[in-house]
């Protein structure tokens, strides 16, 4: 299999440049000051959608052909790739048919349906949602983009660590969540080719560790029952992700949901910004491992904002 | 009295840029949607201690003579202005001590004790505050920096707006929160200078309108046990910034609690970031009187974002 080349993000980076939000980052002097480091947050929680999923979409969306674009798009996700497809569709008039677990909370259908997106619900299991996809893709011959296991949505996603390589020059490392590993292969390639004295660090809830099993094992070890707070993190690597994962990110650390909501908190806190518990993920390993970064520039990608205000992890 | 010149206000954000954060101005389709205007928010919030207030305790603090750092500086204040003079005297290795009420909540209390100033209490009435503040200024011999009425206090909260300014032309309206007026002052003056086809507009809680009934009026009247969920807009204007406000502001509009917890639970929600009651003020009054601002582009000064996470207005 190919990589993805400098020239590809660097391409994906101009294609959806008008489309997406060139979004901020910020520091807290107050969190360096906890942690010994001078960290660089990438608030992609500010992206359209409230994630970077949207920059995979808009990507990918945007190589379509006009004869692909009448048919629609479709995807299986309870998450933030289901709002960044329906809205990517919605500004791009053609339809979006989302495939979502029964058991799926009211706040994400809404979400979903808000951006004009059709729900097509199944039995909360992995194979009911692949044949229920396969289903509605035969039906109504929407091409299917995959949440995270396609080359364009990677290409998408490594814009994120583009733009903060381009602002912030000379990080010691860059730390990003890992899932389906979408962001952290994106990532690791955008270091790799544009900052490459830098060093990538998957990071990952201990319920949810697969990254961290495969890593370590050089096979892929999909996660049974994956149990986190970090919740858009349960999904396991795919066979695109994997390789560049292996190939380009130097280690994987994980870190226990104790840390990972005391994390969040100090966001929201000291920077005033809402994270999802999957993007406090990074700060939790870094604080977990200080020792790992003490003086060091580090870069981290907040990954997304999308929670239920009904529904916080902390007393509040 | 002779009112803060266009260079005064380019002076002071040349002498504080390197001090405080230059913060992000963010937008949102869908709230834009929701109100039919484009509206450019101002995050003020993510500003350094969480408020705008850093800008002008940094510009006045800045000011001081060495003989003058060497006493320290004091104020009274419960709130963003406590933190924000508390952390500019600790990076300048000046005494901070500030009078606050006995009622202050812990919270506000340990941030400031944080920040390494000295708190001082007293009962919490106007007189008290007062009281205290003089015995504590004789006795110290610090430099008292108002919270809002003080010229150089007014400058450095001008240049929020004036970066806004800079980064998006051609605003037709520019609303602000309202409380003693330091803010709403100095964005007047910046929209003057710098942008004077943009309406300026001073946005108060119901239950704290001094601001409206003086403006109407023609001369200060200072609110007598004010009520909002907006506590950072219980204070009255002042002498310095009510002739400021009564030449260059248009018009005051006042808005119910119930709409502004509804204009911050809609920031929270939909711009994933965190703004305290008080910043959601301006919001709130255009969605109340969104008739006048269809179409048009409106920025707003997002003042903070300095909440109690365990005690949150809506349901969570």
């Amino acid at each position: 299999m190919s990589f993805p080349k400098a020239e590809d993000i660097l391409a994906a980076s101009q294609r959806i440049a008008s489309l997406v939000h060139h979004t901020p980052v910020l520091t807290s002097i107050s969190i360096d000051k906890m942690v010994g480091a001078k960290l660089f947050f990438k608030c992609e929680n500010l992206q359209k959608v409230g994630a970077f999923k949207y920059r995979g979409a808009t990507n990918t969306l945007l190589q379509l052909s006009p004869a692909q674009l009448k048919q629609g798009v479709a995807t299986h996700s309870s998450g933030n790739h289901a709002q960044a497809l329906a809205l990517a569709a919605q500004l791009h008039d053609t339809a979006a048919y989302i495939v979502m677990p029964s058991n799926a909370s009211e706040s994400k259908k809404e979400a979903v349906l808000g951006y004009g997106a059709k729900i097509i619900e199944c039995e909360p299991t992995l194979d009911a949602r692949e044949t229920t996809l396969k289903q509605i893709v035969a039906e109504t011959k929407a091409h299917f983009i995959h949440p995270y296991n396609d080359i364009k949505v990677i290409e998408g996603q490594a814009t994120a660590a583009k733009e903060l390589i381009d602002e912030i020059p000379q990080l010691d490392y860059l730390l990003a969540p890992v899932g389906g590993g979408g962001l952290l292969s994106g990532s690791a390639l955008s270091a790799y080719y544009f900052s490459p004295s830098t060093k990538v660090i998957g990071t990952e809830p201990t319920g949810a560790d697969d990254a961290y099993r495969s890593f370590n094992s050089d096979i892929i070890i999909s996660s049974i029952n994956p149990k986190t707070i970090a919740d858009g993190l349960l999904t396991s690597l795919g066979t695109k992700t994997f390789p560049i994962i292996q190939k380009h990110v130097s280690q994987i650390l994980t870190v226990d949901d104790d840390m990972i909501v005391e994390a969040m908190r100090l966001i929201w806190q000291r920077m005033k910004i809402i994270v999802e518990a999957s993007a406090a993920v990074p700060l939790a390993a870094l604080m977990q491992n200080a020792h790992l970064f003490k003086g060091k520039r580090v870069g981290i990608v907040l990954s997304g904002g999308n929670i239920d205000l009904n529904r916080l992890p902390f007393k509040a």
